[in-house]
């Protein structure tokens, strides 16, 4: 067995906050243990998607940020110590998210052996994570702190994308967890710099950049 | 003649802001004409970079700032409209004086016809770039402009870069354009990335993806 759901619970479990190298304070997470709970982390959550996209977020107040929510000052507080906390919180699970699904596109793409065609689902992944955080981005670095988690440096992504290209032959075993995590590092930094720049990215120049380095002896 | 100068002059005259597709208002750089109007802009450009590495930037005063720069509150305003033109001002004119050191540095690999060398020397120089003025980067970012102009979108530095590849026979000369301008994106993208995540990159990996990308036909 590939492995690839028990490769991301792995990460999951052992916490997403290992691969933050530049996250200079851990944020706790609370489990939503309750439906209620529940909801009040996805208004919030919510409204901090809503404020970072409509640039209102860095000027809110807590107490203002938890009215648009439609909870009290307390439920917030109850849930994050502070804004940054909750923007770091909202920025960590769609990044989890995206890390699932670039999990489900490589297993999705395992029996198929398309090198080509993963790639070009990988890209266009990452181009639409980009896309949809970079507003909160900007609020986090604000904040004074570094970009947020780099999927790209998932120690579970690196191997399960060097599973996948060892078994289709496409590198070496020895060389492929280095070049599988430098291609994910190349289509992550290109598509998060060109977000940040309000600037679009050629995918086939990135793909074309990918599988000739991939492919280089 | 292949004229690196004479194309950087270009750029420089046409403006630099023409290649700000992300600078949403142009600010007005007035030339130091006289001795003592130079000493007031180096004075203050650096306290201004001084504060940005000590983070102090995004919380100081314009008075303040002016004081630490040893000008008169008067002297600031005579030379910028606010502290954000201010930041954007001293960028690019950092970004400027770096796209002139990778002309320079065609120019000197030129007769060497070193693709390889010149890569890597081009690498080195977007990595320092790069690290230099991450913390002004993240003061803009914070007054909610987009990343500071992109030297490897400045349309001179692109065509220097094409026609060396050209004369090198790197690449043919109807995809030199375009596959000089991806490389130049590429080690751009990914040595801003790892500055603002506060990450090193592996030189040797962007260095190979570029040539095998070079050398694809």
């Amino acid at each position: 067995m590939f492995g690839y759901v028990s490769a991301l619970e792995i990460f999951r479990f052992k916490g997403l906050s290992r691969s933050h190298e530049m996250t200079s304070h851990p944020i706790p997470v609370r489990a939503p243990v309750q439906k209620r709970s529940q909801r009040t982390y996805d208004r919030l959550a919510g409204a901090i998607l809503a404020a970072a996209n409509d640039g209102s977020l860095s000027t809110l107040t807590l107490p203002r940020l938890a009215q648009r929510a439609g909870v009290s000052t307390g439920a917030f507080y109850g849930r994050f110590a502070s804004k940054e906390a909750a923007v770091r919180d909202v920025l960590d699970r769609q990044t989890t998210a995206f890390v699932s699904r670039l999990s489900l596109l490589g297993a999705q793409h395992r029996p198929g052996r398309d090198v080509r065609g993963w790639i070009a689902a990988v890209t266009r992944e990452f181009d639409d994570h980009a896309r949809a955080i970079t507003s909160l981005v900007r609020v986090l670095i604000t904040t004074g702190a570094a970009l947020p988690a780099s999927a790209a440096h998932s120690p579970a992504l690196r191997r399960e994308a060097a599973a996948l290209l060892t078994e289709w032959g496409v590198v070496q075993a020895r060389q492929s967890e280095r070049r599988a995590g430098f291609v994910l590092e190349l289509v992550e930094a290109m598509t998060r710099d060109a977000a940040l720049s309000n600037r679009r990215v050629d995918h086939a120049d990135i793909e074309m950049a990918a599988l000739w380095y991939l492919s280089a002896p």
